[in-house]
């Protein structure tokens, strides 16, 4: 049983011969390998368990499915899983977000593998920068099929996508029945039922199968987690799940300094404006309106915070940021990045009223918090037009007042779509937790329920201590008698549960 | 029953007729007056709840005692309290920290009360610049006994002097008998089993009475939470506890933003050094080690961290200060802090081989984290010279080499001690939150156990909000679908529990 | 006489029709329109120059020369200088720095002109990214070339190698004779040498008639100002030259904040290498070093200056950067930039020692900085190996040590290589000072000797304040009397010549 | 000759015997010697003097009279000229800015000297902190009457006090009549017409023949330079001038780095109120501005700055503040600082506009920047309650509105008045131009003509040079080829002399 003749059409080159994958353009790969061979050298606590983990191969004979953007710090997490002995299958879990060279790299394969652009060995790789929802879900359908439909022994998830089809899946299948797509007005839920109602067709059973199987996942975007909690409390959690994302080492690195770097990064490649000088409104100040905050701030911006939460509110207030609502800064402000994880932050409207040529983006989660479907409806009815400058880079023009705004990647990630996404040591820490979570889980799996867990405290501290080494940090050890003063084991963990950092 | 009679000698003035008091001179009153009056613009949480809850009193009828440093500040939380209904007693909980005008004003009383310096109508307090161990603990006890050695209904701690001094007492008294003061190093802990042998002869049960009678404590330091948790677990906990320390309002705020202010505030009051271009050395970069960070970086110096705990040495790389031991550092950097609640962190060893004229000071928690008793014995030696430049401000000479250290308020809390602490308006924060949970224990002390509680994220939330107008902050408002979206209350708690800001 | 036919092969394409020119591709005409669209926006001195001067068209009748990367802001000021009157032709002044789409868009022409791609009807461009260097010299050459070998009024100079070109010229036509290319080591110069040895042959007074032509020069590099100043005492300046370098509005401008921007901006787009946690190195601590500087910090890096000039190595050690010599630093820093205008600051020794992958770019002037001939007679002997990695972006390893550093675009300048150059706004500043000088040197020609002169203070003003709007700054009036106490004039300029700002 | 028979009442201790001095209490001397101590420490360039030029005494038989506020930092200044060889008098510029303990110490004198406080040997010295206008002026004749009248032959100005007694002196002398009081209505001014009256009457010529000896004054404030400029341009000039306030190291280490330090340390000590979060308004955006703003922002505030000129209006907004008129910032703003050197920049109106509890303080020249003399009249109507909290913090309560503003220092330098003023490290910088300038004038006298100088940019440098070891800068030397190749001296000057650092 497989989907691949159906592949919906696409420019990209495809050759599913002993290897499936599905990727851009193979002969990036060289390119790819060499970035991945420098992005190893700035990924030290993936490095490091290779390193611990490769020759008892904890994760050997387990089938690991990951949906996570397919780029060039994600190919070294990949290898480095497969180094630790799993059978891995990947898509992207974003639509602009892959890297071309890393996807092409990924299916060649390890250097000490043999593959070649003609007979590639290395991993099932399922992603093109530029998918079309129809393409992003069937590489997720691809990824997640083993063989004969079956399924993954674990799952590594950024925003749940993967846990999201097993559940609906098999929460239809148990129905016997999937909602019409003409249920909904969400174009992208609209392609998910389509396609569950392809595999209930074609196989009845199939996710129940597949959900039954899964010892568990980790997950690592605050997005994701939310959906894992909020299933828990209803019960409806099929496997174990850990959170990732709230390890410290990865919610306040990952999300904190990885969108310091890259926001600018993708406002620079998209747009070539000068920040310095121009006002830049952020809307959210957790970690990663705080990152943006701080990128905006490093360049010279006067930066103004939107917040709900009065206590992140102060928080920026107390770092000399102003605080306003998204109304009062349309007439002036130049810059618009949200990173809310919530939704109709920027609405058409907004939009309508702001200052000619003003700049929106999203580094939040989904493209709605820009309201794209808005813009896109006003478009259908002529009142906006849009023109393409380069690729993720388009103006909206109102044509009733003739002010346009320019919006990076069509409102979805601007740092992934625009920009290369967050640098490789910054996801290192990521990873690492992504690792050690699939390692947990591998050898650890009885004690797991169908619950979300957060990793142990010293897991976290190990993370981070794999990462000092290269930025030449020197930790000072604690004595005995200090440890006994304060009551910490001599080795950590060396905060209280609730510590906040 | 009264100890006043064997009041330690001392220079202060004393005038218990109506009042009973102790600080060092009434006349501060009128000054001390109008700094309250000051004071109050900036404590917009404080005068909120003096709003919301001076009709219904809520304190009403309840006696509480505060060991809590004696400034401006606690004066207005000491009046609040007063006006919300309660029986208040004061004593400071640092023998350095009293700011004597605040003192004074407060043994004076509000102006609607009529008192003047010949009739002082206020609030029985105890606390002057400059006490000795033995006065300090005298001042202690004298603010516990609310009439014949009766104790406080409930305790506002700093610390966790007052709740030590009564579960030591009630651990003796159940024994029969206090140790010897000799069966200690420690010379405060002398005095304390002093004054217990003292008490246990007079009373032989008064701290048991009163542990028994007190309906709970609200704590605000790292170090006094730590304390009761350790209690919790041992099983000695004698009644509830609220930590109000972890209330996202109060250590983000009070140990970061606070000490970002007042750490260069001392340094610049007791030293007049220039910071900019200096090399200084902050040890721990925990909430108060980040705050200090930044205040330095913000005046030009070059910031050396030291760290324990990879994940706050991880942290302070990525800010992009150098992480090294502290040995590393001795022959080049200028400043020294210290920031850890642990303690040894600077030896006397450390200090002999220090650059000369390095400037070393604590804003941690307790004086031994520069180990003062260390250099002190090396004085009694004759191998070290103090020389003291002016109050708080000491020079300390190591005979053999002739180099010599600057050592701020004696190792004690430097910008206590060499400056005014931590400006109103973040203390607001920290005391509304001790406010909030007075009321709690006393609305609501039925649902309180012997153990330690955080105040519910709500509230938390709400001390926030009251400190916004000030700042000219305006939040934005969640739509119901909005709330709906991500699954928060339209009102909030917005964050889950776990949540690190 | 055209040099045309000899144009040195190149895979570019060339269509000398009705319009002479040579760009890499004209199709790229539509792209580079829209993105001069936008640019416009944001170069508001440019657009008002275009509003005060398009009806008068003071540079009418003039002949313009410009040599200045051909970039999409220099588009705008070459359009601006056509919509003032001139009869304009353009070269880039960097092999490396041409927008292709800028190019083609320039040569294409202004939308109200009709030009298409298959009959331009621009400005006549010379110029494409990534041009050898004898193609480089071939393009300013035909820059030069106003018809029949009839040079220019005014010259646009960056880097001074139009003016290079007509001096060193008419020196060797006086002399009857150019020196042999092998009497040079230098590349670059043996490419001239040859090339004014094929002009004295075809036309041997052409330079001499080019020089006597050219009415002035406005140049904006410190390179090239220096060689002006120097040549001015040699007595041997050809024509009167406007130093727009030394504008206010300019090199504390463009170098600060234009380099501020471009110099993450090139790292990000060639290595995508995390800047948080790095330490780097910025060689040189002037404007251009204190915009790396702050770029750095701003991002999380620890940076460390090397300086010779004590005034800027204090200043560098007040704002809390670290202050050594480069050697002290190879064994730890991850990247390093030259920000000099002098050479051989980092040699191939230098980079031999350095760990292992560090970064090395030059942000300063010639490809010099970093020694690459140095570099490259190593490869010449095989003791360096060179590893493309992507365009302007490689690896040399080091055979003897099998370490390697990463060199960005060949050592030249990087922010222009690796990304856009300065963004349209700082460039604005600048390129208004240009026209501004232009202007000058139209309407007042005669007030100018063979010297150099900076712009006077009030036009420096002048450039400042066509920029407040766009930032929305509004400016505070001085009052009469305030003018008068302090005794400056009440439209400024308001401060004297010495000031630093 | 004396006037000291008719000193003005005061308060303060005046011993005349052997010494000829006035101060507050000689008993601080010993206080005070400890920080010369100190303070020498922090002055490596002032120290270096001392061991340059100790021995050779280039200042010997030259009477030198200094007007310049009386810190300790001063203090390490004076006892420098005087190991230098020069006879010193001393007075302050400022009627809050001595340290009395500084002036005790400098009355008692050097160690080495054996005065005591019942027998000071030190320099004559008048100043004390809290001076009436009279007693300030007559502080000012008495530091320049070296016996009968004489003068001296050097001056060390600041502001231009001592210059502007002897210019108005002379002039009125060649007049033969002093205009009487009541021409004017600026207060200060009439003290001095009145003291000049005064001279006239006594010794008619006292002043001419003053200014006939002087050789050259060293003067090192922006407003002191401007003065000397306006004379010499209307050729008053009486003796040469050399302008240390525009040596690099003089105007951008003290003016800027100075204020960053005690722009917030003034506004600690008076007010103790919280910055972080706060809006802060900065009237001017020169070198004082630029620190003042760092050090805001560096503290959390959001900072808008106020200009008239549009070259720093557009720095400002480079830097992230926003630019607004000060009447645009009146119903928010928290903070108001005034930088600018200029008058009437906060008006009696705009302070009754203001939010109640804004504070106001002054940190650039004279007192009228804050308009203390509107204030004044106001509150000699009625229509303004002046309420003191404390020495130089103010309360003024606008009778009809109610609300109040809290003001510094009563509108003079506000990090003089209310905290130690610029600390010792930055301060050296400075007093070593002036050292080297006194010497300059000592020296080479003959090459002066009766105009303004700068000193050469090597002896900015040299100033440079003397402090780089005390902050650990290591310097990178120069090779001989890279200095032929930019055409530098090996040695420096580095720069151009119209490079703005």
């Amino acid at each position: 049983m497989t989907l691949l003749a159906d592949a919906p059409k696409s420019t990209v080159h495809s050759q599913p011969k002993s290897l499936e994958y599905k990727v851009a353009d193979l002969n990036l790969a060289e390119w790819g390998r060499k970035e991945l061979m420098l992005a190893e050298q700035e990924m030290p606590g993936l490095m490091a368990c290779r390193e611990e983990y490769g020759a008892s191969k904890p994760l050997k004979g387990l089938k690991i499915v990951g949906s996570l953007h397919m780029t060039i710090q994600t190919g070294v997490l990949i290898e480095t899983l497969e180094i630790l002995g799993a059978d891995v299958r990947w898509c992207s879990c974003n639509i602009f977000s892959t890297q071309d060279h890393a996807a092409a790299a990924i299916a060649v394969g390890r250097p000490e593998k043999g593959g070649t652009v003609s007979n590639p060995r290395g991993i099932p790789v399922f992603a093109w920068k530029g998918e079309t929802l129809e393409e992003y879900w069937w590489c997720t359908e691809r990824a997640l099929d083993f063989g004969n439909g079956q399924g993954p022994d674990q799952i590594v998830d950024d925003g749940g996508d993967v846990t999201l089809l097993i559940h609906k899946g098999t929460e239809f299948e148990a129905a016997g029945k999937v909602p019409g797509a003409d249920t909904t007005d969400n174009k992208e839920y609209k392609v998910i039922l389509n396609l569950l109602a392809k595999t209930l067709k074609e196989t009845p059973k199939r996710w129940t199968e597949v959900g039954k199987k899964v010892r568990g996942v980790s997950e690592e975007t605050t997005t994701g987690v939310h959906r894992l909690y909020e299933m828990q409390k209803a019960g409806t959690l099929l496997f174990p799940a850990i959170n990732v994302n709230d390890s410290c080492t990865k919610s306040k690195f990952d999300n904190l300094y990885g969108c310091r770097h890259s926001l600018i990064d993708g406002l620079n490649r998209a747009t070539d404006v000068m920040i310095s000088g121009k006002v830049a409104v952020v809307c959210g100040y957790g970690d990663v309106g705080k990152g943006c905050c701080q990128s905006l701030k490093g360049q010279g911006a006067r930066v103004i915070v939107t917040e709900i939460d009065p206590i992140c509110a102060l928080q920026a207030a107390m770092e000399g940021y102003q605080v306003l609502p998204l109304e009062d800064t349309l007439s002036y402000a130049d810059i618009y990045i949200t990173t809310t994880g919530n939704y109709k932050i920027i609405t058409a409207d907004h939009m309508k009223a702001m200052k000619d040529k003003a700049i929106v983006a999203n580094i939040g989660h989904f493209d709605n918090e820009v309201d794209m479907a808005g813009v896109e409806k006003l478009e259908e009815k002529g009142k906006v037009k849009r023109t393409n400058i380069k690729p993720q880079y388009d103006m909206y023009t109102f044509t009733e007042t003739g002010k346009s705004v320019l919006i990076l990647a069509e409102g979805r990630l601007m740092n992934l779509g625009c920009a290369t996404g967050h640098p490789s040591f910054v996801m290192s820490a990521s990873f690492t937790n992504q690792t050690i979570a699939q390692i947990e889980l591998a050898l650890n799996n009885e004690k797991y329920e169908k619950k979300v867990y957060v990793l142990p405290k010293k897991l976290d501290e190990k993370v981070a201590r794999l990462h000092l080494d290269k930025l030449g940090v020197k930790l000072t050890k604690l004595t005995e008698e200090q440890a006994k003063y304060i009551g910490v084991p001599l080795d950590g963990p060396y905060k209280p549960d609730h510590y906040r950092y």
